[in-house]
C-alpha cells in the first residue's frame, strides 16, 4: 500500500502499531535513543537526521553531553534485583551519571523519587544540567524496603557527541511554510510523548500524497534544548516563511480535544484551529499561554514569534497518568490518535484552501439563471440558498474563508462546496491571504 | 387639512385608511396593480413614476416580462368556481401564465399549493423567474377536493412592458442625503407589505412640511428586481450623497419593535437606529444580518455598500400569518403605524440635529451666573443639573449628539432642550458631523 | 523622630491625630479657616501657602469674596441659644450674610434646613455664589420650635480678600510629575472632608523621604473654585508634566475601596490605580465617571484633559453621613486612613519602578546555569519558576510592568524581586514608558 492509496480516514490503527513498536526505546535529550527512533520513522517518511555537537552553543544554552545507558538496577542483599531499568526505562533518572557501589538505605532513599498520591506509579524525573543519579519507583515498593545495604548500579555515560533530530521539508507552489514539530526525548510513556511523534508521521504521509500549495517543514526534536538548537539555526528562514505551525503534543487519548494558543492567542495559526475547533470539536477546552509547557515556550518567545500553537486531546500536566508509567499504552488509542489526524487534517486543508474572496457582480446575482436557486418562491425557500447568500454577502474582498465562517456560522468545509459552484459559475474572484 | 397644519402624532389613522384603500390591488414586480398603486399614493406626494423596459440589463440581473391577470378561477363538474381570484388575488402564483384546460383532480394537485400547518390559510406563491401556472388555496378547502375534472382558467398575460417604481427627491440645504425605501409587489397583505407603503407616504408629508438640513431620496419600487434595478441606475449618486438609508417593511402591527442592522451593523443609519431604539423602544429585538430578507440584500450588498438598515414591528418570516391571507387589515392597526412613524421621525429628527459639541471654556462653565444653576447647595443639588453637566463633561467636540446620549445615557431627545440653553449662553460650538 | 525615621505602615494613628486637630476649625472655600488650616499642615510639610485676590477671573469663573464668620445663634425668647455656632460650625449656612434682627417662626423657618429623614442630623449647606443667610438644624429640633420671636445673628463679613491654597513641588530625577490634590473648604466633617488633607500631609513626607524618580506636584485647595483657580494659573505646565494624579477625597472610613475613574477612564493614573486595586483589593467598587462629584470635574474637563482618577474608601453620596454632621470623627479611623496611605503608596510605587522590559536573549532563558531554576525536573518543578517565565514570556519590549502584571495575573509588587533578580543576571534590558 503506497501513500496515495492510503485511506486517512482510518489510520488510526496504524499509528498506533507504530506507536508500539516505539515505546520500548529508551529515548531521552540525546542518545543512541532517539537515533533508534528517527531510524524507524525514516522508514516511513524520507526524515533527515542531523547531529549538533555537544558544546554547540544554541542562544543563552549550550548543547549538553550526549546520554547513554546500558543497564541499571537496584539489587539486594539477597541478590535480587528489586528495580530493573531493563523492566522499565523510567526507573533510572534521565542523565543519570555512572554509579556502582553499596549503599545504605538512609543513603538509597536520598536517591529515590516516588509519588505519595499514586503509589503504583514510577516517576518520570530527569536531571539534564545537574550531574546526579537516582532511581525512580512505584510509592508502594518504596513503603516496602527495609533496612540494610543495597547495590545501586548504573551503567550510564555522559560524553562529548550529539543531539539529534529530524527534518523534512515538503516544497509546495509557494515558499511559504506550514511548521509542524513534535518531540522525541521521552522514554517509554505514550500520549506525553509517543503520541506527537506518530502522528507527525502519518501527517507527512497524507501532505505527501498530492501536490501541496505551501512548503511544509517538519521537525522530531528533543523538547526545549532541541527547539532551541533548531531555532538557533533557523530561525530567520522560518520567521521569513512559516505562516502557520503546530506544536504535536499530548495527541493520543480519546478523552478530550484542548487549545493551546500562540503567546497572543493571535497568529494566523490561532485563527485557523480556532475556526476549525468551533465547529468540529465545539466542547474543545481552552487553555492560556500561561498553561503552557511544551515547544511553543521557544518557538513563540519574544523576538522569535512564530505563529505556533497547539490542538491536542488531554493536556500534559492535566491528567494524573501524566509523567509516570501508568501513561503507558492503555491510556493511547487508535481512535484518539485518527481524531487528532482528523483535526490537523482540517486544519491543514483550510489553510491551503484559504483565500480572501470578491463577488464579481454589484447587488446580489441571480442565482437561478444558474441553476443555482429554486425556481418557486415558497415560504421555506428563502432557507434553502441561506449558506449560500450568506457566503456571498460577505464575499466582499476583505473577508477570507475563515472570517466569512466565523461571521455566518458555517463550517469552512461546508463553504467548499459553494466555492466551486460560484467558481464555477465564474461569479467570484480571490486573492490570496496575507498573513505576515 | 395641508400637510403643514398636520397633528403628526395622530396620523395611523390616516396611514390605516390608506391601507384600506390599496389592499384590494393585485400587485407584484411589473404590472397594472403597481401602477394603480402608485397613481393612488401620487394623490398624496408628488412622487414621480418611471418605467424601465422588460429586457433591460440591471447588474446582473434582467427587467422581466411586465404580467397582467384580469380573472382566474378553479371550477368544478357542477359549474361552481370553487376558487376565484376576484375574492381573493392570493389564490393564484404570482407570474402564472394563462391557462384555459381542464384537468383531473392529479393533475390538479400538482398546481395547488396549501399550508397543512395553517389550514385557513391561502399562502402567496410566486414564480418570476420560471414559466408556470398555479393556485394557492387553504388546505381545509384542498383536502374536501374530490375525484372528477376541473376547470382551470387563468387570464393572465407575460409581455414586454415595463418595471414601474416612483421617486420623490425632497431638496435640503445640503446635498447629502437621508435615503428610505418600501416595496410595492405585493398583493393583498397588509404588515408585509402594504404597511411600509402607507408609512413612507406619511412621512414624506411630514419632512416636506418644513425645510430640512438633508436631501431626501424616498422610493417606492418592486422588492429585489426593483431595488437592483433602482441601484443599477443611481448607485453612484447614492453612494456619494447618502448618509443614512431605512428599509421600510413590516411597519404596520403592534405586537413589537425590532431592528435590522446594516451588513456590519456599523453604519451611521444602525448608530442613528440604535440610539433611539435603545431609549424610546428598550425592549425592542436586535435581528442579525443573517436573518435579513428585504432589500437590504441589494443596498447593503459588497460594492454598494450603502448604509441602510430596517426598524421593524413584527419582521417579516417571524409572524405566523407572514405570506398568506391572514396577513389582513386585522392584522395591522393605526397604533402599530402610528408607532412605526414616531420611531422614524424620531430617527430623521436626530440625523438633522446630530452635530458634534464642543463646549467653549476650560474647566466647568459657571451655570450659576447663567441661571442654569440651583444657587444653593444642598445635599440634592448636584443631581439637579446631572444631564447638563454630563453633556458638558464629554461635550470635547470628538463626540456627537448621539455618542453623548449613549455615554451619558440620556436619550438625545432630552439633550435638545439643553443644548438649546447652552447655545444661548454662548457656551457651545458646533461642528458637522462626518458620516462618509 | 524624622520622616525617614518613621514606620509608614503605622501612620494611620498620626494621620487620626491630624484629623482631629483640625476638625474643630471652621472652613469654607476662602477665609481665615482654610490659612489655619493650612499653617498646621505646614508644621508637618513644607508647602507654600498662596493667597489670589477676590475678582481675580479665573476661566469662566471669578475668585469670589473672602468669607469670615465670628459667632452666630438663634436666640429663643427667654434668651437661650437654641442654636450655636460656636457648638457646631455646620449649623451656619456656610457665606451667610450677616445678620442681626428679630423674626417671627414662620420668617425663622424659610431660612432653616433640616433633613427630614434624618432627623438627628445637621445638614451641611453653603450659598457661595447667591448672597443668603441661614442655619442648619436638625429636624428633631426643628419640629420642637415654637411660636414666638427669635433673634438671628449672624457676625459674619463677605469681602474683597483671598482665596488661598497651599502647594509643595517636590523635584524628582524628571520633570514628568505625579500630581495629588485635595481639598481643604470643609468645616467640621471627617471623611469628607479632612480624610484628604491628612492623608495627602503623610504621602508627602514619605514622598520626601527618600529621592524619587519623577516630580510631585501637591496640592491643598478648596474644592471646584480652587482646583479652577489652580489650572487656570497652571494648566498648559501641568498638561506637559503630569503623568498622573489623584484626587484625594473620602479616604477616611473602614468600610470600602472605591474607583473612580478619569472622564473616559483610560489614562495612565486609571491604568496604574486599577492595577493595583484588582490584585490589593480586588473587591473595591468601580464607579462610572457619571457619578464623579469632587475636582476630577475641572482636572478631567474638555481642553484639560489631565490624567486624574480617585481611589477612595467611602464615597461621597453613597454613605447616609455624607454632608451631615454625622460624618464626625467616629466615622473615620486610623485603620481606614492607613488603608488608604498603603494603596496610594502601592500606587506611587508602582509609577516609580514601571518600565518597558525586554529579555535580552533569544528563546527562553537557561535560567539553571544562573542559579534561578531548580535543577531537578520533577512533576512539580514547572511550576515553581512560574511568575518568572511568565514574565519573561511578556518582557517583550512592548509591554509595561502593568500589561505583564494584568498578562500573567501576578501583582506587580510580587514582580519587583523577579525583576531584580533578573537585571542581576544581565538578562533584562528595559526602556522607560511613554505615557504621554
Amino acid at each position: 500500500m503506497t501513500s496515495t492509496e492510503m485511506d486517512y480516514s482510518k489510520v488510526g490503527e496504524y499509528m498506533y502499531q507504530l506507536l508500539k513498536e516505539l515505546f520500548p526505546i529508551c529515548r531521552s535529550i540525546t542518545g543512541e535513543g532517539v537515533r533508534e527512533t528517527l531510524r524507524i520513522i525514516q522508514k516511513h517518511i524520507p526524515i533527515k537526521i542531523h547531529g549538533i555537537p555537544s558544546g554547540t552553543k544554541v542562544f543563552d544554552w549550550e548543547v549538553p553531553k550526549e546520554w547513554n545507558i546500558k543497564d541499571a538496577y537496584i539489587m539486594d542483599e539477597e541478590g535480587n534485583k528489586i528495580v530493573d531499568f531493563k523492566k522499565n526505562n523510567l526507573h533510572v533518572v534521565g542523565y543519570s551519571i555512572p554509579v556502582d557501589k553499596t549503599v545504605n538505605l538512609e543513603e538509597l532513599e536520598s536517591h529515590l523519587y516516588s509519588i505519595e498520591d499514586q503509589p503504583e506509579a514510577i516517576p518520570y524525573i530527569t536531571s539534564y544540567y545537574k550531574e546526579r543519579w537516582g532511581f525512580c519507583i512505584s510509592h508502594n515498593q518504596r513503603k516496602k524496603l527495609k533496612d540494610g545495604n543495597y547495590r545501586v548500579y548504573i551503567d550510564s555515560s555522559l560524553k562529548d557527541g550529539y543531539l539529534n533530530y529530524a527534518e523534512l521539508i515538503i516544497p509546495g507552489r509557494t515558499s511559504k511554510e506550514i511548521f509542524l514539530s513534535t518531540y522525541i526525548c521521552h522514554p517509554s510513556m505514550a500520549n506525553n510523548e509517543l503520541s506527537g511523534p506518530v502522528l507527525l508521521t502519518y501527517l507527512a504521509k497524507w501532505v505527501m500524497s498530492e501536490p501541496r500549495k505551501f512548503s511544509y517543514r517538519l521537525v522530531f526534536i528533543p523538547e526545549t534544548i532541541g527547539s532551541i538548537t533548531y531555532l538557533s539555526q533557523n530561525y530567520k528562514e522560518m520567521k521569513e516563511n512559516i505562516i502557520a505551525g503546530y506544536n504535536l503534543t499530548c495527541v493520543g487519548d480519546n478523552r478530550a480535544y484542548s487549545f493551546m494558543p500562540s503567546r497572543y492567542g493571535n497568529t494566523y495559526a490561532d485563527k485557523v484551529a480556532l475556526n476549525v475547533l468551533r465547529y468540529s470539536q465545539p466542547d474543545f477546552i481552552q487553555y492560556s499561554y500561561l498553561q503552557r509547557g511544551s515547544d511553543e515556550r521557544q518557538y513563540c518567545s519574544p523576538g522569535i514569534d512564530l505563529p505556533v500553537a497547539s490542538i491536542m486531546r488531554t493536556k500534559y500536566g492535566e491528567y494524573p497518568e501524566y509523567h509516570t508509567s501508568l501513561d503507558n499504552l492503555d491510556l493511547v488509542s487508535s481512535e484518539g490518535l485518527q481524531g487528532s489526524f482528523d483535526i490537523y487534517k482540517e486544519c491543514i486543508e483550510l489553510i491551503e484552501r484559504n483565500e480572501k474572496y470578491k463577488i464579481k457582480c454589484l447587488g446580489e446575482p441571480q442565482l437561478g439563471k444558474r441553476g443555482l436557486y429554486p425556481t418557486l418562491s415558497t415560504k421555506d425557500s428563502g432557507r434553502i440558498v441561506r449558506d449560500m447568500m450568506n457566503f456571498i454577502a460577505y464575499a466582499d474582498g476583505k473577508n477570507d474563508l475563515i472570517d466569512i465562517s466565523n461571521i455566518i456560522g458555517v463550517p469552512a468545509r461546508s463553504l467548499y462546496p459553494i466555492i466551486e459552484k460560484l467558481e464555477g459559475s465564474g461569479l467570484l474572484t480571490k486573492e490570496a491571504v496575507e498573513v505576515m
